[in-house]
């Protein structure tokens, strides 16, 4: 059995990921003819949804940075084991609504616990498995924060303030930067099918149908 | 202001440590005539009880072993820098009922996560806190096990198995003969009073009083 293809879509709050996430295992299914498990992070598994719960809720400053980077690396180990790698060994392509380039950007860079720490424990926490395609939605954080607002009521990285979400912002561009093979940057700040759009034709340049 | 001295207590289910935490406090505050801040983990901080809720309510093969040992791991860094070092600061003492050679015992060897994890993701996330003093209680496995379900419900460890607690205390141990200088192993088969007086005979040993 071939295994499958792990693609991951990043970004700040409101930048369309769980939208674009849908769409686009909708298109892939189709196109190449293969089974696509949609998922998330925090979550993606039991367990790690019940550490998703500690992080979402509650006071901003409720963890130190090295904390919550430390949960975040948990709940991804639960993801990894369970959900992701069982998924590619069966050939199946997964596509998830955040993965360790969050951690990075937001424990790592954003919120101070250092790029070094972060990647340190991720090593020892899920080893080499790396994402073969992500995606950075770039938007300019008023458009995303108003996105996010819209939606009612607004979780605890939401509620992080404007110079947080400015550090985030430039935290994402910056890791991007650093892996042009892995990580393409999206200006998401067009209409959903024109991010659809873009994010397709970069799949089907990096997988060419025959 | 002189720095506070950490001592920790740890040992299979049942061994008698909470007894023995509250017992040793109350005895050194009397006799060094100072201030002793009395904690347990995982928890000792507001978040690291929730993180507790994770790791013993539910299936005993709830997480993954390395999952495990990062989410004790995410408590101590709490714990630590809310509650242990701001303690050892104003030149408190600290007693805590557990500390990071339950999670080298648990999930480093009895679990099977390895210490080289455990002991990597501990370096990272506490740095290079040590107790000052480490006192194991040990017990014949059916003694710790009776003592422990004598007392009601059992928690998730609680709940692992006969074999599971003969590698347990192998593994404790094991972890006190690498590091004879901190760490004591108490025979915890005596009575109450038995036990304390071996603690509070070392201490003394420790620490003598001028």
């Amino acid at each position: 059995m071939k295994r499958g293809r792990l693609i991951t879509l990043e970004g700040g709050e409101g930048t369309g990921k769980s939208t674009q996430v849908r769409r686009l295992a909708s298109w892939i299914s189709g196109k190449y003819e293969v089974e696509v498990k949609v998922t998330r992070e925090p979550g993606g598994a039991p367990g790690a949804e019940a550490i998703r719960e500690l992080l979402i809720a509650g006071a901003t400053d409720r963890w130190d940075p090295g904390t919550e980077a430390l949960l975040h690396v948990a709940a991804r180990r639960e993801h990894v084991l369970r959900t992701i790698r069982p998924a590619l060994a069966a050939g199946r392509w997964v596509i998830s609504d955040r993965f360790f380039d969050s951690t990075r950007a937001y424990q790592g860079l954003a919120q101070g616990a250092g790029l070094e720490f972060v990647d340190g424990i991720g090593r020892l926490a899920i080893g080499t498995l790396r994402p073969d395609l992500t995606f950075i939605l770039d938007l300019p954080i008023g458009m995303g924060l108003a996105r996010a607002e819209s939606r009612g009521t607004t979780n605890r990285y939401e509620r992080m303030g404007e110079a947080f979400h400015e550090r985030l912002r430039r935290a994402f561009l910056t890791i991007a930067s650093e892996e042009a093979d892995r990580i393409r940057v999206v200006d998401a700040s067009g209409s959903e099918d024109d991010v659809a759009g873009l994010l397709e034709s970069e799949v089907l340049l990096r997988w060419p149908i025959p």
